[in-house]
């Protein structure tokens, strides 16, 4: 009853009938009372649910007309994604939105299931109406009938969960509502969900091992069966061998670390570049890269050094063996050799080679790894496989990183409740920039669709880091320090990425695709025109006003 | 694992054990690994799940120390509600709490599983950044960075539900947040949860025997069985038999007609509101009200004079059968005795009359009653059992009622997508007040759970109703209209009240009591201090200013 059937009508009634059918317009809502019979033989399609049926019809009534449609409700229908947004309640029947929808729903379920009924967690609702967190500068403000007082949609329930486990409810999930202000950012949405959850006296395996097996739990079965445990790679590991904190792991192309051999070569930038702290030469392997047109080429070297401003080399290894490269003179036939069985290069590959400080190189050669993969892609060289799904942990990330504006100062690279590795308590009053954090992050496909961490329960070590090492303003976070030494248990947890997850798991082109009234990138509803202007006195309650800009308020006099 | 277990210590252990365990302070969190052992004879205890053991204890660490708390965290600890949401995360481990949220998850999952599993609903995440609908005084808006656009928080999923119809995810449900800003008002959340669902192809007798099946399937088993399908009383019988839309059907003392046998009577009161149009003579029947102290018999009639502006004529049944009233005089035997067999009094029972206006009469009569009852129960004669779940629709509302403000305009009694009674529908053009709507409301226990309606499919009933008769801008829903023209099929659905439903499963006193994290009836969460005060930078990027009152804007600027 729930999925859209056809109905097929014999419509050997009579002509009121046929003449109704006739002058209905498509997508019109009919109501039919008839005999089902089996279609004559050879009709039958089995590719439909109802394939082998068809109604006889004996009864009729339009119960509503359908007026002419901005689109035809049909897959293959070319539409803006601005018409489709507009007219979301038409663009839901597709086939696609039908089935995307009633996924997210059906995952959703079966994470419940295993959640709740499994394994005992409780479903807690925690508010939406809360108060600016430090440092929350992308929280939307809601005015309240109190003069000059603000609520805040908050990013994600973290305090909350937190005080959760204080309060002894000890496995708590939610699928949360959250909330980020990002203002224009193609992919993402104002409000997007999490499936969010936090344990008493677990560790970081305990975590992993509960993902791992929600998500067995709850892969749709058409998707295939997935392999736990998902495998694991350190930040330290993922940087250095895919120059970024989320891996695509369903191609190789890793980076490879070519120092010892062009340690010796007499080129100025490897040698400088040997020279500096951290300084190091590292390679990628582009296979088939020769069969790429020169201007693809050309297009890596020019992401490199925009992004980057990384100085790339490029070697060609022609179909006759030998090395096409500017470098080719310094290098001699050892070298050559050794440079080509180290980045497992074969004939017609292409090796692009970048020299500078450890970070800065493998980041270039990152982006050069995906932008490269998509130029084979393109050209029917390569075939990551959308239905393929590789899960990866990526685990000890650092716990502080410099801050952009000024490195000398730490900033969380997580969020400020993250505890330290065990191993690394002690660096903490000696050396925090060498802190691993107790953080790992789900990564699928090149995404990452979610991360957690265990908490820091002693509220001593949470005032030092905060104070301390943050210089953050503690009295905004005073009732969480106070529940910290109210007993607190060990705690730790997760929050996963809802919208995304999805998106990879139906093969979308967008989160917008996987949403059933999404925000277009500039934030607003197309269909019903949100946000949208409000009178003057409906403000006046929460004692706000709006602040004209110049050009607006001038316009608005005239 | 999850529930709090207590843990009895066999402490032969080594003093340094016993010394450990006597330093810490009540409420730290403590790891013990030992041997679990059986309870000496004679020292188990049969009401704890773990009272038939013990734990040898053979190592022990403090993983968190306890500071001294505020309260106990014992349930017979009195203790302010301010206090409790100052520091919810203790509060958060009394077993009532712990027991309430617990539950609440239970009743939730098995709803779903209902929904979900059993009848094929999908569940849609609909956006709460939206726009203001018509008549949405009570919206909390949002600031958004175009300068003078606000979102506004919707009070509930209304329009997305009706547009995920027309969109053919035609079984929809969602467990929803929803904001209502009241301002200050006891035992309401300026969030709040409701059970939202839509279904299409259904009528009114489809959607009650839905939630009659969804709530015996989901009915914790402690609780109790609850009996389908529930009664149903119309809208005009509830108000006429027990004075409200939502009749507290656990005792009598309805509401009782006797026009008729004062029809003769010659006091003036009587007869002038007999002559009324609508004019009417109700009694209540109390039920020993005799043994009720005079002060309470005089506060039911001040409730009646300051509330309604009622006259209430007081009849008391004495022991020796005689009747003491002012009316007594003006009655004979035969008129007496009528009366006392057609309220069903007896001796020391107390009638309560009224005569008036018929809706009048009949709201004033069902406060009395209500009133009466808590008098009675007060005073141990009457017994409304809070563990019996007496459920009842109510149904046949007006689609109209007439304005507070203006009576001669007219507003929809729920909302304006509310279908007219199929029999009432031509009146829609000739009498509107005189339609009944195809709503519905879920009561329990005299508290209103829920309520939906079948909705109009047919645009231009839909503007009809909009334009003609509520003389609503139809323009802010120019795209519900726009969407009920392509296709749309009958559709109705209803949603319940969580907080106010699982209140009263748990008999609360407050729905602060089954949400975690409750604001004050003022609206502010006492734990963290929201809504705060904003940085006037921060709300730059969203083009507001405060207004400060005059009085706060001189105290700021001395």
């Amino acid at each position: 009853m729930h999925i859209l059937i056809c109905l097929f009508l014999a419509l050997q009634a009579a002509s009121h009938l046929r003449k109704l059918f006739s002058d209905a317009p498509v997508e019109s809502v009919v109501r039919v009372t008839g005999i089902v019979i089996p279609r004559p033989p050879g009709q039958a399609n089995p590719r439909m649910q109802t394939g082998d049926i068809e109604v006889k019809a004996e009864t009729a009534e339009v119960l509503n007309y359908c007026k002419k449609l901005p689109f035809e409700i049909k897959d293959f229908t070319k539409k803006t994604e601005a018409l489709r947004m507009q007219y979301r309640y038409l663009d839901l029947r597709s086939i696609q939105m039908q089935y995307n929808l009633r996924l997210r729903s059906q995952v959703v379920m079966r994470m419940r299931e295993y959640l709740c009924n499994c394994y005992d967690f409780v479903d807690v609702e925690t508010p939406t109406l809360f108060k600016k967190t430090p440092g929350g500068a992308k929280e939307f403000v809601v005015p309240s009938r109190e003069a000059g007082k603000f609520y805040s949609l908050p990013q994600s329930p973290q305090q909350f969960k937190q005080l959760l486990m204080v309060g002894g409810l000890d496995r708590y999930f939610q699928v949360a509502r959250c909330y980020r202000d990002e203002g224009s950012k193609p992919d993402r949405q104002p409000e997007f969900t999490q499936i969010d959850i936090e344990m008493s006296f677990v560790d970081q395996d305990g975590i992993l091992a509960l993902i791992e097996g929600m998500l067995q739990y709850s892969w749709p079965k058409e998707k295939g069966l997935i392999k736990i445990p998902f495998p694991s790679i350190t930040y330290d590991e993922a940087l250095s061998t895919y120059g970024t904190d989320k891996p695509d792991t369903r191609f190789g192309m890793k980076i490879v670390d070519v120092s010892h051999i062009l340690r010796n070569v007499d080129v100025g930038f490897l040698q400088n570049s040997l020279r500096e702290p951290h300084g190091t030469v590292k390679a990628i392997c582009i296979p088939q890269g020769a069969k790429l047109q020169f201007k693809d080429l050309e297009s890596l070297n020019e992401l490199s050094k925009s992004q980057f401003n990384q100085f790339i080399s490029c070697l060609v290894l022609k179909p006759d063996g030998t090395m096409k490269s500017p470098l080719g003179k310094f290098l001699n036939e050892e070298q050559k050799s050794e440079l080509i069985r180290t980045v497992e290069a074969n004939m017609e590959d292409v090796v692009l080679l970048a020299a500078g400080q450890h970070k800065k190189v493998c980041s270039a050669l990152g982006k050069l790894r995906l932008k490269s993969a998509e130029l084979l892609e393109a050209k029917g060289l390569l075939f990551r496989d959308p239905s393929a799904f590789h899960f990866l942990w990526v685990v000890e990330f650092p716990l502080f990183l410099p801050k952009e504006e000024n490195p000398v100062e730490l900033e969380a690279a997580h969020h400020p409740f993250t505890a330290p590795h065990p191993l690394d308590e002690h660096l903490l009053y000696s050396d925090p920039s060498q802190v691993r954090g107790q953080h790992y992050d789900l990564v699928l496909n090149g995404n990452e669709i979610g991360g957690g961490s265990i908490r820091i329960h002693n509220a001593k070590q949470q005032r030092f880091i905060l104070e301390t090492v943050l210089k953050e303003d503690t009295e905004l976070l005073f009732h969480l320090l106070e529940a910290l030494e109210s007993g607190a248990p060990p705690h730790g947890g997760i929050a996963l990425g809802l919208d995304r997850l999805i998106c990879l798991l139906v093969g979308g082109s967008s989160i917008r695709d996987v949403i059933a009234f999404p925000k277009s990138f500039k934030g607003r509803d197309l269909m019903s025109n949100a946000p949208d202007y409000v009178d003057p006195q409906e403000l006046e309650p929460y004692h706000v006003q709006v602040t004209w800009p110049l050009t607006e308020a001038k316009a608005r006099t005239n």
